[in-house]
């Protein structure tokens, strides 16, 4: 279906609404500021539980309200504008719409345009970024609607937090016990977390990507010159934030691309990114070597006044590193990369974007708009990984994140791509050490190259350790990578695999409230509610079909067994009886057994030693003796 | 769908036959034993690229030769009859199958019995088992079939593979550049790698599962109490082996499991593992506490003659350990751990595996099944990972692995389950430490509780972590986990989902021969062959599905572009004429690139050194300051 849809069909963009299984949405408000509400989302559970709701990070906007109707044709509530007024700003006459801004679409081919563009509005005062507030002392709105959300429903610091936190490995990472607005600034402060939000999507809820913090997932989006349809991308950017994508990225590249993001942006909850060199390519009729810094500016400046929250920019493609590519297996295969390396050899110069840096931060500081400094020489397969392509990019990228902070500019950092496992931990800390501890956004990384229409896996067992690494957010991969665009599905998969993969990283992290979700739906599991099992897992629909295939009647989901078993025997039936039992055991009982244990084991080790005595100690080797042997043992090689 | 299936209308099981997509299996021709040919797959690339086939483990039997046609009713050739006529051993008249035997379904629920069943043989001589032949220096049939099938169809060494096998971080293991029969046996004689093979599955190929060898992957069948059938899982069985399954286990658990298990057997090209303790509580009607001993035995013997490769035998599972899981969120979840923890609290004795555990490797070593020791005591859940219930059960363990060795009898440990990746590693280090380096075989683990219905990619990520510290065979985990029996659909998806998570090991582990694959189809996705990136993948069906999801016709697999950027502009296609035009620049050249990127960086970040001193180097840390200010710096906590 090669859909370059007529557009003179154009309905008004459909998306899901409605709660979560079992779950109710809930603002929690803030004592700080009488216009900070911070969303909340509650999964209640079966009475028989005896637990109160259990409280989850929620990005999903007011479309999984009890009773929101949307209308897609006004966009959300501009739930930031009341904070926004009280800044200094100003709201002006911007740019014109033009042709090319819709790749030249008309008549039939164009899209119908959003109904209600609001007017632009840009800073105006000393303090125009998120970044320059913290540094000034101040707490934003947005950093107090943070600090709420990112306790995920708890109001300080839970007994025996201390000990939770303890138990993980956060290499260097500080989640804190509790998150406090103070906690906030200084993290924007430091550069080591960004608060991607522009001035002009006052509809988004604030969030914050840092490694301090939750660890974030991005699902991307977008139409291409072969498929796909404002409709189709309005409904699966609220999708991906129905079952959590933090952020959304437009990767638009075909006609429509300024119709569609207003589209977009208007009915987004959450951060909008782009890739600013997809339009300003088609402007351009697609050849790269037509490129300019004018036409490039021109839309920078279309999509600050849109509302687009961070740019991604592949300003360390530089001309001296594009020669490094050239023995590589998969070349260059970002798309930003490739245009600015084309244009950099046509016209054997060096990269606009590198030599218009300070302008580009001029332009983003004016809307708070959040670098993503672009990876464009990141390996596209595991035989590129870690090359001096990519690490010098890294470099100059490190380079690039002092000038934006200097001109008081947010900035995350891009990261691979494809990276076997034992290379992982290394992009992480030369990014760390390169780039002052700037957060990380990495898209996977996938594992392994030999998985197409599973590289959603192959990226999530990437993604998984490298947040545990550090990266603060992770980019979905779908199943469909490298081999087609993702439909509604593949979006949902691919989002839930990563805010699974984020998930582990958190908890492995140490973040002291992860593991209650994990505790919650296990006592669930083990006490054979299938529901609140259900409920409490990221992705309700699913896990119930699951159960339902093997065991559809209601019935079955009270019984006290499942599938696996059937009803006469069950492990977890079984645990029950044992736990009774256990229970009555008095501490003396206990210490008996325990004595018991421990003389037999002794009285059985003597027995092995004695054995491998006689037989020379040749044939296997004592466990206490492992790890000298590994040393001095004979190599096999 | 509740299918306790009337047996009436038995089917002979069907299963799926046939070569994969471009592919031709080969087998390889020992120049030691006439009668040994080990298999490869070679998947033949267009020939426009150039390349020679590329030869890929093939666990998947004479299923997937060009012109097999399966005699289900007869089962496979005994490819291993040969060989065992040579050895020291004897026919004899076995056990009587007991209506019990089949959980006691008679009549129309009794299923067909398998109509060729051989007669059972045992060994007689000095040496019986692949171990007690390594330790006397012998290089069995089975050694030399297994070196030839462990180098990926390479005749040697390929050039530069030291350095190739430099590139990974292999945690103490020691996977040699070639594998040679030699090597095969000396692993096997250091108890650290088992080849599981019972005299009476001659139908098997014989394989290897140890930490210096590819990374294996089981997929678990078995029908239940409440659903499934024998033609069912018989066809699941071969479906496994197609998608690279190197071992099955049955664990079915209902009526029929000696009838099913027959049919399984005799159609199978790969180990078969079973759960004993499962049938020998069929046998006593579900009630715990009233298995002995004898039952035990019983069914052990029924089983090795039957040609069960490996024995899950729960004798960890002692008496004085119980109690340690009564705090547990998720107490004991393993069915083998609760049926004999319910058995030893209600005799409050010993575990009778654990005081017989002598007699069971007697009965064993006659056969040469392998032990798969099971971990009943694993976690459940996250929040019981690593505990005291668990890693006492792991010295157990260790005990055991002991005297099996002094009896000549083939050992591997079984681990956990559910496990935050932060102790993950943890796990691999003890079982090394207590167990004498016997193989690890590990359930996931699952990484974290909150996705049921995403298990498969929530244990993946712990598979591949765990696969790359060392373990040596990953037990699958499908969607289904937690909430129903894996269909087909499934059961490819465990498949698939494991074996690239199993490849990713040994990548990260620097196996010298895994990254051909990766290479081989980055190649040719970069070269937009997009039917070799279909063949190369694990699962060319589903790439090629993915694929004409978006582009359909026949010549866009032909076509230098894919539906991401469309044929207009394409990153690859920019980075082939980035490549053409490098290609041209001289050495001078580059070398004058490198000196003016050294320069500009020098000068860019001079001028970035005298602005941080002018704001007193506050706000943003130079990169080379972060390790130290890690330490020293600002707690946020």
């Amino acid at each position: 279906m090669n859909k370059l849809n007529k557009q003179s069909d154009f309905q008004t963009p459909k998306v899901t609404t409605g709660p979560l299984p079992s779950s109710l949405k809930r603002y929690v408000q803030s004592e700080r500021f009488e216009d900070v509400k911070s969303p909340v989302r509650d999964i209640i559970l079966h009475p028989s539980s005896g637990e109160a709701p259990l409280p989850v990070y929620d990005p999903s906007g007011p479309y999984t309200e009890d009773n929101f109707t949307p209308d897609v044709e006004k966009g959300l509530p501009a739930v930031r504008a009341p904070w926004i007024a009280r800044r200094e700003q100003e709201g002006y006459e911007g740019r014109d719409v033009k042709p090319e801004d819709n790749g030249g679409a008309t008549g039939d081919y164009l899209a119908r345009a959003f109904p209600n563009v609001p007017q632009p509005k840009r800073y105006t005062g000393k303090i125009r970024t998120q970044l320059e507030a913290a540094r000034a002392g101040i707490i934003t709105e947005e950093m107090e609607y943070i600090a709420i959300r990112e306790n995920l429903g708890r109001k300080q610091a839970a007994e025996g937090a201390a000990m939770r936190q303890a138990d993980g490995e956060s290499f260097g990472a500080s989640v804190p016990e509790f998150v406090t607005p103070e906690f906030v600034r200084d993290e924007v402060a430091s550069g080591r977390a960004v608060i991607p939000i522009n001035i002009n999507h006052p509809e988004a809820e604030p969030m914050i990507i840092g490694r301090n913090f939750l660890v974030k997932i991005n699902a991307n989006i977008g139409n291409s010159a072969v498929t796909s349809s404002v409709e189709e991308e309005v409904d699966k950017m609220v999708w991906a934030t129905r079952w959590g994508a933090d952020t959304v990225m437009d990767l638009s590249t075909g006609k429509n691309i300024h119709n569609t993001r207003e589209w977009i942006l208007r009915n987004s909850p959450v951060p909008i990114g782009t890739v600013p060199i997809y339009q300003a390519l088609e402007k351009v009729n697609g050849i790269a070597e037509d490129l300019t810094w004018e036409v490039y500016r021109d839309t920078l400046i279309e999509q600050c006044e849109q509302g687009v929250d961070y740019f991604t920019v592949h300003a360390g493609v530089r001309l001296p590193y594009i020669h490094l590519t050239a023995d590589r297996v998969t070349g260059i295969v970002s798309r930003g990369g490739s245009i600015m390396a084309k244009w950099c050899l046509a016209h054997h110069k060096e990269s606009f974007l590198y030599t218009h840096f300070a302008e580009i931060c001029q332009i983003m500081r004016d809307y708070d708009v959040t670098f993503s400094l672009g990876d464009g020489l990141r390996p596209g397969s595991i035989a590129d990984a870690n090359d001096r392509a990519q690490f010098a990019e890294l470099e100059t990228l490190g380079e690039l994140t002092k000038i934006a902070w200097d001109h008081g500019v947010q900035v995350m950092i891009e990261g691979p791509g494809h990276v076997p496992m034992h290379k992982i931990k290394e992009n992480m800390d030369k990014q760390l050490r390169e780039c002052g501890e700037a957060p990380f956004y990495t898209l996977g990384p996938l594992t392994t190259d030999i998985a197409p229409g599973y590289d959603h896996i192959t990226s999530g067992i990437g993604a998984a350790m490298i947040g545990w690494f550090g990266t603060a957010m992770l980019c979905y991969v779908t199943p469909k990578e490298h081999l087609g665009l993702p439909d509604r599905d593949d979006v949902k998969v691919g989002v839930v695999t990563y805010k699974l993969a984020a998930h582990a990283a958190d908890l492995a992290k140490g973040h002291p409230a992860a593991k209650l979700r994990d505790d919650a739906l296990s006592r669930a599991r083990f006490e054979f509610r299938w529901e609140d099992q259900f409920n409490l897992s990221l992705d309700p629909e699913t896990a119930r079909d699951f159960h339902d295939q093997t065991l559809p009647k209601e019935a079955h989901k009270t019984a006290h067994f499942c599938s696996m078993c059937g009803p006469k025997f069950c492990s977890m039936k079984i645990t029950q009886d044992v736990r009774d039992y256990a229970g009555g055991l008095s501490d003396n009982e206990k210490a008996d057994l325990e004595a018991m244990s421990e003389k037999e084991r002794q009285r059985g080790m003597e027995k092995m030693s004695e054995k491998y005595a006689a037989v020379g100690g040749k044939l296997y080797v004592a466990p206490e003796r492992v790890e000298e042997e590994k040393v001095t043992g004979p190599d096999h090689q």
